[in-house]
């Protein structure tokens, strides 16, 4: 079965990357972009497993170690087959 | 208006990245995870334009910058409001 993390900052949390990535824009002529934020997308392939029993997994695989909840939120869908 | 980027490692492109994160979940105990590829979440605050001309622009974006296409793979979607 496959599963996608969503991770990205929380708000009010600053985004260097996200900030250098909009001034590059900018120099390319994109000034109509006003802010950017980087975040991680992870697919996950996994062994077959009923959906509640991933549901837990893949919560206990994000705040362990997928995600930095203190800065970061997370989301996640799991895909059929 | 805001959009969202979703940029990801094509197919058989090989994923160090990844293969750390899987090997960090086998040491936790999550053997049931075969496969983890990692890709990119860029959530951007453009100015209010219609949405073919947003479209074009993010395409742009993505084609030059936001994503390396001899590498990686986008879609996108544009959220209104």
């Amino acid at each position: 079965m496959k599963a996608v993390v969503y991770v990205t900052l929380k708000k009010g949390i600053s985004d260097p990357q996200g900030n250098a990535v909009k001034e590059a824009l900018d120099s390319l002529g994109y000034r109509e972009v006003n802010k950017v934020r980087i975040g991680k997308i992870i697919e996950l392939e996994l062994e077959d497993m009923d959906k509640e029993e991933a549901e837990i997994k893949i919560k206990e695989m994000c705040e362990k170690l997928l995600a930095n909840t203190v800065m970061e939120k997370y989301s996640f869908e799991i895909l059929e087959g």
